[in-house]
Parts: C-alpha cells; structure tokens; sequence
C-alpha cells in the first residue's frame, strides 16, 4: 500500500505516542516531532507507510535513549492474553467449524492494543470480534490454498496477538496435520512480536520460529534474511496478521490471506471496507 | 494558551484539510505538507497555536493560489445560518432567561461546521446545546459585568455563527441598552467571520463593526489596528467567542468572557473540562 497523505499527520502523531512511551522529557519528545519533519519531505509517496515507521521509531529510539521504549507495555499485554489462551482453545475446540473460529481467535488478538482499560471491555470486544461479520471473507479460497500445502507460513503481528495466534496453528498443525513457520520481527518495534514474544507464548512447540529480518513496523522484503527470502518464496499459503503487514505486502504477487481488523480509516478505504471491519482477504 | 505537542499532529491534519480545499492537484496537498515541517523547528512552544494557524494558511494560499479557499463553504454555511435566525430569535425572546438563551444560541452557532451533514443533525444539536449543563458557568459575574458598562465587545469566531450572534446582540442592545462592538477578522482565514459575512448577517443594523487586523484563525494583539487597540484596551466586557479566540486571549489580563464550546480535547484539558462541554469562562 503506498502512502497516502492522511498519514502523514498519522506519522506526527505515532511519532509523539512513541515518543512519549520512550521519554518523559519534553524536549526530547518535541525534538522527534522536528526530527520528524525533517524526514518528511524525502519520502516518496510510493513507498509504504511501514518505512516512515521505520524511521520515526529509529528517531524515537536515538533521541530517546532506550532500545525498546515498549518493552513493560509488552510484557503486561502478554500476560494478559496468555491468561485468555485456555478459555479461547476450548471456543476454538467446541466451535461448529473450528477453523473458522480459530481464524476469528487470531483476528481477536489483534484489538489487545494500548488503549484498552479493563480486563471487561477487552473479553467484551474480543466476544463481539467472535460473532462479526466478515467485511471480505475469501474464507473458500483460504481453505482451498490450506488443502492444498503442507507447509505455510504465519506472519505475525501484534506481541500480545502470539497467544492467539498459537491455537490457529495448533489447529493447524495438530488437527490437518500441516507445518507452520511463523514469523516474527528482527529486532523490537513498538509492539510488534519478536523472538522473545513467540517463546513467551510457547509458539516454538508448534511452529518453527524464523525472523523476517524486519526493524520496522511491517514485512520488509528488502531486508528480509535469505531464510526468510527462501520461505516466502516457495511458500503455497502465507497468512499475514494485521495492518503493518498488509502495507508493507499487499502488492506482493504471493498466496497470501490477510487476516486483520481495520483500525485506520486509510487502511479501511484502501481495503474497500469501513473502520472496525474484520478482513479475510487474499491478494 | 500555550502550544501542545498535540497540536503539532493536528497542524498538519489541519494543513492537509486546507490544501485539499484550496486545489485538487496532489502534489500541491504535498507540497503544503512539506513546507508546515519546515516551518515545524522554529515554532516557540509557547506561542498559541493560531500563530501556527497563521503560517499554515498562509503556505495554503500561496501553494493553492487562491486568497479564500472557504468562500463557497462560508457561503453556504452563512445561508444555512441565516434560515435558523428567526426561529431561534423567537425562542430567546420566549425564554424563561433571555439573556441566558441568547449565550446558549450564541454558542450553539459554533456547531456549524463543515463536519454537519444534514439540516435534521444540525437542528437536533442546536436543540441539545440550548438544553445541555454547562461545564464552566460564570454567569453571575457576566451579568454583573453587563449591568456595570454601557459598551461591550463581541470579538466573532466562525462565518456562519454571526447569524446567532445577532440574536445575542440584538437582545443586548435593544433590551438592555447596551452599545456592542463587533469584532472580525481582517482577511479570510479557513471559515471564520470577516466584514463581508457580518454585513451578510445584518449586524451593522444592531452594532458597529471592526476588525481585529488579524489574518489568522484567532486574536493576536500584536496585529491589532489602532481603532481595535483602543476599544480592547477600555472595554470593561469582551464577549470572546470559540476556541480560536480562547487560544490567543486566554492569558489576556481583561474582563473577558470566553463563549465556545470544546471540540479539541487541548483545549478541553487546558479549560478543565471534556471535549463537547460548553463553557461560559471568565478570566
């Protein structure tokens, strides 16, 4: 997806939500914004809005001091969603079509974001995201590609959507018998998963764990490791999680199926969908 | 009021807003957007953010080419106002407390904005604010202001609340014999009012009008002319009008009176109120 002008605000305002996680000194905040804008002017707008996210948070991280301003938010969030792991397995188990409902649990995961206050509101939503409509649902090609492989690859999100995105794949690996590669970021990027998070939610005794190679709040295949490379080239069936993932791939020629809520009203017009929307979508 | 780091986000969500009304050529909506993160760096944060409302549509103008590029909007706006004016006249003149119904109505008019879709939501929130509790309510000293001084200020907001402020006005003058000084913008800036809309809305029949010398979306001193300097100076009410003038007068050592309703959680956290209160605040 390429940049559109409405995020260039965006850009400001992720930009001083990162920094105000990585510093509580004014200045330094204030410096990331004119940081910021001296960036501005040399991206192109074809290129993904990820990249600037890339930069921003590099802006963040020098200014600021710190490796992994996000890193306490994290690990909270991580414990919260292994908490709902037992509860949401045995929904998946129980469901009419399993593989649906797991798809819907690897959706939920995605809405256990900063903003959320109490425990009550997050089951609430996840509950609604269980029952909602599908705004795209190419769920009979998705299980056509699934039928079809025996190989595919998870491309992770969110830190705290790991949790959730383990029972998809132990439905995937233990009841149709296929093996998963998830894939999660090189290094820390706001709340995006990496190594660390996948171990946290045990993923490595279901899938193999690989880095993309990516710093950045996406998928990026032109930093992408030769293992990475390799997977994704040959892969038959790539399910890619969330927003950054969608903008940094979605004009990729691959078997890939976007599984996402749409938070950002670009992301959504971009889809053809409204905000709030979740999405089942190949390419 | 001070700038925020909040409001650096909204300046280019602003700037975007108004390049997109001044030309439909993108690279223009860009260049907009490239030239408010040069300006960014030598912003005080301690200049008001009018002072950067300022530049921004001054960058607009120029890059668009056009010295109004809210003209058709204001217009429009201006009619739809003028349509409401006799029947909220008739509840003021109706109301248990006149003088209270005609802030109300004052207020009410800073609703109408370019964000209204229909004539039904309009009058419905029209109808709300009439009724609705107010957050800051200094009312006593206002009417012991009023009652103490022959002439009073009335610094406008918007184009299209002028029409209300008549009925405010019109109360004031005919009622309670007071003289009202009507105070606009020197040129154009986004919607709000400038002599054209005041003679459009008729208040030259029930005050005198002047301008403030601003050219940006609030009042700025450093601007005044003489004529304004001069009332501003001995007057012993000032009726301020919408967040605007708030931003730029607030820490203004006068008998002002600020009128608006808050519609930017900024400004809301600097008033101590929530966003959608509306606020009747002595200095």
């Amino acid at each position: 997806m390429k940049t559109y002008l409405d995020c260039i605000p965006c850009f400001f305002r992720q930009g001083l939500e990162a920094a105000r996680m990585g510093t509580e000194d004014e200045e330094k905040q204030r410096k990331v914004l004119d940081e910021i804008a001296k960036e501005l002017p040399q991206i192109p707008l074809n290129s993904t809005p990820p990249e600037m996210g890339r930069k921003i948070h590099k802006i963040v991280r020098r200014i600021a001091g710190s490796s992994d301003p996000y890193k306490k938010t994290k690990d909270k969030y991580n414990k919260i969603a292994i908490r709902l792991y037992p509860k949401l397995r045995g929904r998946v188990e129980k469901a009419h079509d399993p593989l649906l409902m797991g798809i819907r649990v690897a959706i939920a995961g995605n809405i256990i974001d900063f903003g959320v206050n109490t425990h009550i509101d997050l089951e609430q939503e996840i509950e609604q995201i269980l029952k909602q409509d599908f705004a795209i649902f190419d769920y009979i090609s998705f299980k056509k590609a699934l039928e079809h492989t025996d190989e595919l690859l998870c491309i992770a999100d969110n830190s705290s959507e790991v949790a959730f995105d383990r029972i998809l794949i132990e439905l995937i690996t233990e009841k149709l018998n296929k093996k998963v590669i998830y894939v999660v970021r090189e290094k820390p990027i706001i709340n995006d998963a990496t190594i660390e998070d996948a171990l946290f939610c045990g993923i490595d005794k279901v899938a193999r764990i690989i880095s993309s190679g990516s710093d950045g709040p996406g998928t990026f295949l032109s930093l992408a490791t030769n293992e990475f490379r390799a997977y994704f080239n040959r892969a038959e069936l790539i399910i890619s999680k969330g927003q950054g993932n969608y903008e940094t791939l979605s004009e990729e020629d691959k078997p890939i199926f976007f599984l996402l809520k749409a938070k950002c009203p670009v992301i959504a017009k971009d889809l053809g969908c409204k905000v709030g929307d979740i999405v089942l979508r190949s390419l």
